[in-house]
């Protein structure tokens, strides 16, 4: 507490838990002597001239009337505001809402936060039941990371918030943004059926939800995409309309005539082990069937595979190692035959490209390398 | 109807858009003309001897008086069920209990479905609120797949209905193999923290956590992973205790001394640029600390980069599509180099990958092939 006053942030939070289990198992104190030191700890804090939010972990499990107590004693101490944790995920809405409704009543003088866990999927109902009960602040993270299976995600209570109230706290159109960066830098995938920010998230396959869509996209659709910076979709098979594939095809800057688009529907029908087309597909499609030329849209990323020599006298993995850590290295794999290593290199830029070569090249136990540039990705669907 | 009465099904689905929107941009009818059309289709399906479940699509939009006279005329049309659709994923918790409440009270007589979309992240919540309201079926997909973001999961909906209820309406223990079979066919991914399924949903990284997890599982865990077939794990890092690391190393089947444990945590502290160590970084760590060999344990499938020469007088891609489709090749890239294409292979046994390699060489326009088996993979965190 005292290097974090040292640091004069605009407020510390402290954390104890609250419910039995925790105080038995893991703290190892009684009620009585938790309420002690959470008193003392935030008068103390307030005494370095702090802001301080008491964060009441597994707050959902303690009991009700202790639980009074505990806000209380934060709130005497000097807190100014109180997190209500359900650490383990287990609240419901109902119940959320309740609970903070109460504590409301019975605590006056003290504002309210949420911090809800996912473990039951449940993070974002919990975390809205609470602001209908009261709470002024939801704890999110960029993705709903965290522990486990991560609490609230920013992208979801954001637009949630935005739909249900009208309230707009973050700049919807960035969300998306920001979501991307922090899914590249943590290497947690996005799924692509994930809500608001996935892939798929305005995308429309069914023939009949393609044809509401067309008719009057609110049909099928909760809010536009434009709201959060995106554009809807739709998906491309063997059970896609002329519509469709025509406003997909001008998307991608391709206008054929009305004679050409039959072919080229025809031509989709005609392959249906092919489960969905995307849009290099289809351009090929359409180049088969018109025999124009149609330039694919190279790849946005500079991609590489190097291969790699090693000296006999290194141990291999200490090298794949090495390697696996460098800027721009996304994959590294040891093989057999007459090179030992495989690199998968992402870079933005021929110049990144040689940087990352070159600091390949540099490492102690590397002979030899070989670069092959990767001119198009189809993957097996 | 006609043709599905004739494969005798237990029950058939007959949906209509019902909300104002739906009637007007959609089916372009008036709300009376709906509701012929809705006893007209019902009656003729009960005429051919089948049990009907009416979905109201579209219900949580559409006018409240309107769909009670929907759902009453689906009842007296011979439905025994009808599935209140939340098409766009709106509905609160809140409204959707109220919602089945009043509709049981309303037309009694008939048995009500919910179907609930997850565009707000809120599917789950509403169908377990639907629930408290009366509703008797949930609709579930496995990962929750469907149009956009999805409907409620299978997984979540499972395990919500266990921990609120104590209702088992599946084998718990086998969600997670029916996911990750449903991952790899329909290649959408599982995000590692997701609920119950995702690698991470029961993993502990804070070391308050872990040190809590030690004391007693239930201080960091809504249930116990075992329920679903899975079993507790800790982040090894930079932060990692001796207790933890021993743990690990035990599950892997490694068994040192207190010394060598202490070097290891130790060697592990002095890499505070390595995020987190999986079991083979790990391994890597006891192997140089210790100087034994540890096994390293093979990859559960035969991966392998196969390189292919391609003949000159034919189009590069055309060859990779074909490529692409092939049993086992998991991605295709097209490179510059000696050769043309690199294929990612993955498959079970020496057989399949003989097969593959086959069936590769097999395909008009390619010259030659390079066979590589990958060893040992690291990825760059």
């Amino acid at each position: 507490i005292e290097i974090a006053a040292e640091l004069e942030p605009d407020r510390i939070a402290i954390f104890y838990g609250v419910s039995d289990i925790h105080l038995k198992y893991k703290h190892r104190k009684s009620r009585e002597e938790a309420l002690s030191i959470i008193a003392e700890m935030v008068e103390f804090a307030r005494e370095h001239g702090v802001t301080v939010r008491f964060t009441a972990e597994d707050a959902t499990r303690a009991d009700y009337e202790y639980l009074v107590e505990v806000v209380k004693t934060a709130r005497d101490a000097g807190a100014d505001r109180v997190s209500i944790a359900d650490t383990v995920g287990i609240a419901t809405p109902i119940f959320m809402r309740s609970l903070i409704e109460r504590l409301r009543r019975d605590v006056p003088g003290i504002e309210f936060d949420v911090h809800a866990h996912n473990d039951l999927g449940m993070a974002l109902a919990n975390s809205l039941a609470a602001v209908e009960g009261g709470a002024t602040i939801i704890h999110v993270t960029v993705n709903g990371l965290g522990e486990r299976a991560g609490i609230t995600s920013l992208h979801e209570a954001a637009i949630a918030l935005k739909v249900f109230y009208n309230i707009e706290v973050v700049n919807l159109a960035k969300i998306g943004e920001v979501s991307r960066l922090v899914e590249r830098y943590s290497g947690i995938a996005i799924p692509p059926n994930e809500p608001v920010i996935g892939d798929n998230a305005f995308t429309h396959k069914a023939g009949v939800h393609v044809a509401g869509i067309l008719a009057n996209p609110a049909t099928y659709e909760p809010f536009p995409p434009e709201l959060v910076g995106r554009t809807r979709d739709y998906t491309i098979d063997k059970y896609t309309g002329k519509k469709a594939v025509k406003a997909r095809l001008e998307k991608l800057g391709v206008h054929i005539d009305e004679e050409e688009l039959e072919k080229v529907v025809e031509a989709i029908k005609s392959r249906p082990d092919i489960r969905y087309l995307r849009d290099e597909d289809l351009l090929e499609v359409v180049e088969e069937v018109t025999g124009k030329r149609l330039r694919l849209r190279p790849p946005e990323n500079i991609e590489a595979l190097v291969m790699v020599k090693c000296g006999s006298n290194i141990y291999t993995t200490s090298v794949a190692r090495r390697l696996s850590i460098l800027p721009g290295v996304r994959e590294v794999l040891e093989v057999t035959g007459e090179r030992d290593i495989v690199l998968k290199v992402e870079v933005s830029t021929p110049v990144e490209l040689n940087q990352v070569i070159e600091s390949i090249r540099s490492l102690r136990g590397v002979e030899e390398t070989y670069t092959m540039l990767v001119l198009k990705r189809l993957s097996n669907t």
